[in-house]
C-alpha cells in the first residue's frame, strides 16, 4: 500500500505516476457522461470523442489530460443574491467567505459573484430568482418566505425552537438538512446552513413591559412569525424597512423595534431613541441563514464542486456565528455605557408569550401538513436538546456567569 | 461580464474555452515553482521543463495540460493518526469526514487514509509523528501533550475555559488560530479546529460529594491540567487507560473517574460501577480537536489543496459537536433510567475549584512566558464572551429548560 505523499515521493515517481491516473480519470468521465443525463451531456460526450480523434495517437497526453479538467474543473461563473445589506458585515461576510472558499478551492475556476440586495435580485425576490434559474444562488434567512409558507420557518427560527448548537445538531446530525431540502424540492433549490446569529435581542422598548398588558395595543416593528405570536398577546406588528426604524422609534410611530443584537443594532443608533433594550428575542433563540442553490444546477455540477460548496457553506455557518460571538461584546459594553437599559422579559410576559406561540403552532399544523411534519421531529429533537442541555452545559455556564471575580 | 455558468453557456463555448485556460495556467505553474522554495521543488522544475521538451510540439496539448494538473490537482496520499479509538465514533468519525470531504472535493486526487491509535503512531505520539515527517496529519486534543508544554492545553481546553462556541469564536475570530499556530511552529505542526465535545461531565464517583473535604484522598483517574488542579484540593489523580476504567472502579483501586459525557461514557459500562454522575465537568466547559498537519508538507501544498484542508476542518469541526449534541440526550436517558444518579458539584466546591485553577495558572504564567502570552489573549476573551452571553444566550436556555410542559 502506497501512502506516501506524492509530491514527498520523489520527483520522478511523481511524473511517472501522473499520466497514469490521467488515463484512468478519462476512463471515469466516459463513464460519468454515458449514458448522458441530459441533452448538454450527450453533446459534450461526443464533443469530446471528436477531440480525441482529432488529436490522434501523438498527443495522447493531450486527449487524455483534457477530459479529466472538463469533469472536475470545469471554469463556472455564478451569482449569488444575498438577502442582506453589506452594511451587516457579519452576514454578508459570511457569503463573500463563502465564495471566497470556492474560489480558493478550485484555483479560480468556480467563481461566485456575491451581491448586495436589489443588486440583481430584491431582498424578498431571492427565492423567486433561484427558483426560475435567473441566478444561481442566494443567502437569505428562510423566515422572510413566511408568506409563502410558514415552513420556510424552520430553516432559520421559530419561537422558542433550538439555540444555534442545537440547530446544528438538528440540520447536521438529526436529519433537519434533509428534511428541509424535501421541503425545497417544490422550489427547485437545495439548501445548506450558512451562518447564525445566536439568541437575538428582544428588541427596543421606549417604555418598560412590567406586566402581560403593558403589551396591548404596543405597536412594534416585526414581522412573520413573531408578529403572528405577538399579536395574539395584542401587540400591532408593524412592517418598517431599516433604514425607517430610526425616525419612527424617534417620533413615537411606533413603540418599539427588534432587529438583532447588539454589533448590528448599535449601527442603526437605536440606543439614542428608544432606552429600554430587552431579552431574550424568544422568536429566534437562534437564526440560521442558508445558501440556496438552484437545484438543476447543483445537480449539473461535477460531484467535486458540490463536495466543495457543501463544506464551504458548512464553513461559513460556524464562521458567521464566530464573527458574532466575537463582536457583540465590545458593542453591548458600549451601548451599556451610553446609558442603555438591559432588561429581561419578566417571566409572566415569557409565559405568556409561550402559551401564544402554542396556540399559533396549533392553527397551523391544522392546516399544513407539511408544516407539522417538520415540526414534529423538530420540537421532539428541541425537547431531547434541553433534556441535555439543562445538565452540563447550563450549569457550566451558569458558573462562569457567576464565579467569583 | 460573463456571469453564465460555463455548463449552461453550451457544450461548444465550453470546449473551445477549456485549453485556452490550460495555457494560462501553465504559465502560472512555472512561475509558482520557481524560484524553487525547496530542493524537491527546484528538481521538480527541472524534470517539468525536460518532460515538456521531450513531448515536442506534436503533443503541445500534453504538454500544457499535465503542469497545469500538477499544479492544481496532484494525486496525493497522505496518512492521519487519531489518537482516539474507533469506537469513540463521534471523535474518529469527524476525522473519516474530514478525509471523506477532502476526497470528494478533489475527485479522490487527494486522499488521507485515517488510522487509530497504535496503527502507524501511538495515541500520544502523534505530535512527534507529524513533527518528524513520519507521518503527515493527526486528529488529536492537544491537551494529551501537556507535559511537552502546558500551553497546548490551550488548543482543547483549559480549567474554567470558554464554552464550544466560545472557542469558536476564539478561534476563528478572535485571532486564536493564528496566536496557536505561531506556538505549534517550533513543532513544525500548523493545525485547524476540528471537532468539539461540548461540556464535558465532571465524571463518575463511588460515593457523594458533599463538601471541598470530601475531594481530600480521593483517589480519581483524571490527567493533565485537571490534574494538577486538583491535587491542589487533595485529590490525587490517578492515570488509568480506558480499558482499565471500569475494573478498577469495580474494585475500588479508585474512587472516581471522569471520562467524557453519556454517549461515550455509557460504552464503558461506568454506571454499571459508580451510582453517581456528576456535572459540570469544569476542567473542560468545551474540549476542541484538531486536525495537524506537518508545516513543511501543508506549505508544498497546492493553494487550493490547503484550501480544501481548511474548509473540511471547519466542516468537521461543526460535524463533531452537532454528533455530540444528537446522540448525548438518548444516552443521558438510558443512564436515567439505569438508576443513575445526576449530581451538581456544589457550589463551595465549584468555587474551591476556581480558586485552585487561578493558582494553578499563576504558577505556570510566572515561568512559562510562551503560556502567559496565549493565556491573557484566551481570559481577556473569555471574561467578554461571558459578559454577553449571561444577557440574551444564557436567559433564552434558563427559559427553555424550566418552560411550562
Amino acid at each position: 500500500m502506497r501512502t506516501e505523499s506524492a509530491l514527498t515521493a520523489g520527483p520522478g515517481d511523481f511524473f511517472v505516476a501522473q499520466p497514469r491516473q490521467v488515463l484512468l480519470d478519462a476512463a471515469k468521465v466516459c463513464g460519468h457522461f454515458g449514458p448522458p443525463t441530459n441533452p448538454r451531456g450527450k453533446y459534450m460526450s461526443l464533443k469530446r470523442r471528436q477531440f480525441i480523434t482529432t488529436a490522434g495517437i501523438g498527443a495522447l497526453g493531450a486527449a487524455i489530460a483534457s477530459p479529466a479538467i472538463a469533469q472536475s474543473a470545469p471554469e463556472i461563473k455564478w451569482r449569488l443574491a444575498s438577502s442582506f445589506p453589506k452594511s451587516l458585515d457579519t452576514l454578508f461576510g459570511g457569503a463573500e467567505l463563502f465564495a471566497r472558499t470556492v474560489a480558493e478551492a478550485t484555483d479560480n475556476k468556480f467563481q461566485i459573484q456575491v451581491f448586495g440586495p436589489g443588486e440583481i435580485a430584491p431582498a424578498f425576490g431571492v427565492v423567486d430568482a433561484v427558483q426560475s434559474g435567473q441566478i444561481e444562488m442566494f443567502q437569505t434567512a428562510f423566515y422572510y418566505f413566511w408568506g409563502k409558507d410558514p415552513t420556510f420557518c424552520f430553516g432559520t427560527a421559530v419561537p422558542f425552537g433550538l439555540n444555534a448548537r442545537q440547530s446544528n445538531a438538528f440540520m447536521y446530525q438529526g436529519g433537519g438538512i434533509d428534511l428541509f431540502n424535501d421541503f425545497l424540492k417544490a422550489y427547485n433549490i437545495i439548501a445548506y446552513p450558512g451562518g447564525n446569529t445566536g439568541t437575538q435581542m428582544g428588541g427596543w422598548f421606549r417604555k418598560e413591559i412590567n406586566t402581560v398588558a403593558d403589551l396591548n395595543g404596543l405597536k412594534m416593528r416585526t414581522a412573520g412569525f413573531a408578529g403572528a405570536v405577538l399579536s395574539k398577546m395584542g401587540v400591532v406588528p408593524t412592517s418598517v424597512p431599516g433604514a425607517d426604524i430610526y425616525p419612527s422609534l424617534e417620533k413615537g410611530t411606533i413603540d418599539a423595534a427588534e432587529w438583532v443584537g447588539p454589533y448590528d443594532d448599535i449601527k442603526l443608533g437605536f440606543n439614542k431613541v428608544a432606552p429600554y433594550y430587552y431579552y431574550p428575542g424568544w422568536w429566534e433563540g437562534s437564526a440560521m441563514l442558508h445558501l440556496g442553490i438552484n437545484l438543476d444546477k447543483f445537480n449539473a455540477l461535477p460531484k467535486n464542486y458540490q463536495a466543495i460548496l457543501k463544506s464551504a457553506a458548512a464553513y461559513a455557518n460556524g464562521d458567521v456565528m464566530a464573527r458574532y460571538d466575537a463582536l457583540n461584546p465590545a458593542a453591548l459594553k458600549q451601548l451599556i455605557t451610553s446609558g442603555t437599559k438591559l432588561r429581561a422579559f419578566p417571566q409572566p410576559v415569557m409565559e405568556a408569550s409561550y402559551k401564544a406561540a402554542q396556540e399559533t403552532y396549533a392553527e397551523i399544523n391544522a392546516k399544513n401538513p407539511t408544516f407539522k411534519k417538520i415540526y414534529d421531529a423538530y420540537m421532539a429533537f428541541r425537547d431531547d436538546e434541553y433534556l441535555w442541555w439543562q445538565v452540563a452545559e447550563y450549569n457550566y455556564d451558569n458558573f462562569m456567569i457567576r464565579r467569583p471575580k
